[in-house]
């Protein structure tokens, strides 16, 4: 893609043209040097502009899909277009990617004001955690008003995801007393707001079990100068019947803005961003091992020698960096 | 350490003398530049010996401590020699480090026959990574029988530890009947044994259940040609009864005559040393970002620059990564 044709992608991105949306995530998220440059100059002849990040976390099956039909729906509802993005760092082993799904999005999906993007297919944790990024400042710059990006809580994929929203949210499924174990202990520190969905008919009353002793847990934990009093909170929620919608977006609305006045908003998008820089510098140097054939051949031959028991793992690397100075 | 003082270490470790092996850890596990060049020259030393690395791996409160008590002392009963390390990745927020609990190892610490070494000062994983290999050489070098490494299931520590060791055993405890999927679906697949513990007085009928579940869900997945009929498997087993203990080791002792019979040992050892070997040399690689002042500083200075919003945070990574060529 030449000068002119990538203002021109910009241009309509900006304009929020779905289709060129589309087009230029195709390209960031392309792994052809040529398609990189222009992604690079594309993401750099957009307008800045901030859209609310919202992370959403949950095992499968706990209605993840089923809940953004439903949020989603009530958010383009009071007029603002959202954008709904997943991160599946899921390795080949495990298969499978999520916001496949979109026969749970049925309504959303046709949606004019909500534009849906799958996973696109499996590559490394980091190479996920940069592309993501990239296809949220697209969104941005295409005037969405929210963002979600949907992760299964697998490995470290929460904290990535938190790592690129302004707001964290978990969701949960009503299950009995011995639960709150299974959450992994990392994820609670990062919620800003816990749903516990399904609480409706026969499942009602353990969902309110569950939220109860959820909303106990996080009152136990630290307070962080980032939250408001009553934050993070624990909400019982139905995305089957939209039941709790309303008041979870409310939170979301009370909690942003009161982290907008007091300038924590602003001070994790820029630790993000110092992030994201450090990220992309170590992603850069360690793309030096594989960069050019001669780089992959010594890495390559010394593995072998390593592999025969000729050379001891940690001699050979430094044999290895040192032909890297 | 000047060189005459290393070969002495190395000769007292490879003796078999406790104190010579704590303190060839402790210089192992030393951040201090003058003792990595002696630790890897205390390493190139040693002489290679193999033990059977045995990683372990459960939730808090799942027993961990109690089973190494208890199979611990079943092992160095038959008059075998075993060590037993600990990998605690958490990070300095959740904090805790395990192994800590002597009091549930009581007798096995007080074994001349068992050596025990609680998990190190948190690092990275990276970090935590290489230092615990070197000390399984070390523990290998002194001639211990046996090798186990603990984690508790944080992050990817588990993974990890699989791909250190020969052999990795999951250990669960009994529960009901949604506790399948509490299990990360990755686990699952490098488990070689499922132990579920506490099978004993009023938990053993549950246990019966839950370790019929797993071994239903074994099942399930696709056959790996290190495996031979039967594996993995799934036991019951209860660390304060002892019970279990002997079966749980033939099994582990049938697993591992059998990979070495059919080249799976050797090739899982070689294909290990590899990746230890790869992990080096990115390791060694990031570590110049921070290794000499004009490159931390330089860092530090892009990273304020992103924060403040004055450069992007890709195009910050380029300006850095130029000056590393
Ligand atoms: N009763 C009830 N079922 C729900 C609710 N949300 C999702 N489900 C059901 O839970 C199952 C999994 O939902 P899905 O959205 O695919 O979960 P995901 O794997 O997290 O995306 C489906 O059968 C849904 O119909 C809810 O609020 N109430
Ligand atoms: N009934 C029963 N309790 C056990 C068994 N093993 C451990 N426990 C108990 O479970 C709790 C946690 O054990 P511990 O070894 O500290 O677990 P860790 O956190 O995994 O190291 C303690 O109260 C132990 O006494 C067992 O086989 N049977
Ligand atoms: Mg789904
Ligand atoms: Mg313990």
């Amino acid at each position: 893609m030449t000068g002119p044709d990538t203002q021109t992608l910009a241009d309509r991105v900006a304009a929020g043209e779905r289709r060129a949306l589309a087009r230029a995530i195709t390209l960031v998220e392309s792994n052809r040097l040529d398609h990189r440059a222009s992604a690079t100059a594309l993401l750099d002849a957009l307008p800045d502009r901030q859209a609310l990040r919202i992370g959403l976390s949950g095992t499968p099956g706990v209605g993840k899909s089923t809940f953004i039909e439903s949020f989603g729906q009530s958010l383009t509802g009071q007029g603002m277009r959202i954008a709904v993005l997943a991160v599946d760092p899921s390795s080949a082993r495990s298969g499978g990617s999520i916001l496949g799904d979109k026969t749970r999005m049925e309504r959303l999906s046709r949606d004019p004001n909500a534009f849906i993007r799958p996973s696109p297919a499996q590559t490394q944790l980091g190479g996920v955690a940069r592309r993501t990024r990239e296809v949220i400042r697209l969104c941005e710059a295409a005037g969405y008003d929210a963002v979600m990006i949907e992760t299964v809580g697998v490995g470290q994929s929460e904290t990535m995801v938190a790592d690129m929203t302004d707001l964290f949210v978990l969701l949960l499924a009503p299950a009995g007393g011995d639960e709150l174990q299974g959450v992994k202990r990392g994820i609670m520190e990062i919620a800003d707001l816990i749903l516990v969905n399904k609480a409706d008919g026969d499942l009602k009353p353990a969902a309110a079990r569950t939220c109860a002793d959820y909303a106990g847990a996080l009152r136990l934990l630290r307070k962080r100068p980032q939250d408001p009093d009553g934050f993070p909170k624990a909400l019982t929620v139905s995305a089957l019947t939209g039941e709790g919608m309303d008041t979870a977006w409310a939170d979301m609305q009370a909690l942003t803005d009161w982290r907008r006045e007091h300038g924590h908003w602003d001070r994790r998008r820029r630790d993000q961003a110092r992030h994201w820089f450090e990220e992309e510098v170590r992603q850069g140097l360690l793309a030096r091992l594989t960069g050019d054939a001669e780089a992959k051949a010594r890495m390559q031959a010394l593995g072998e020698a390593v592999a025969r028991g000729e050379t001891a793992p940690t001699a050979a690397a430094e044999q290895m960096l040192a032909t890297l100075r």
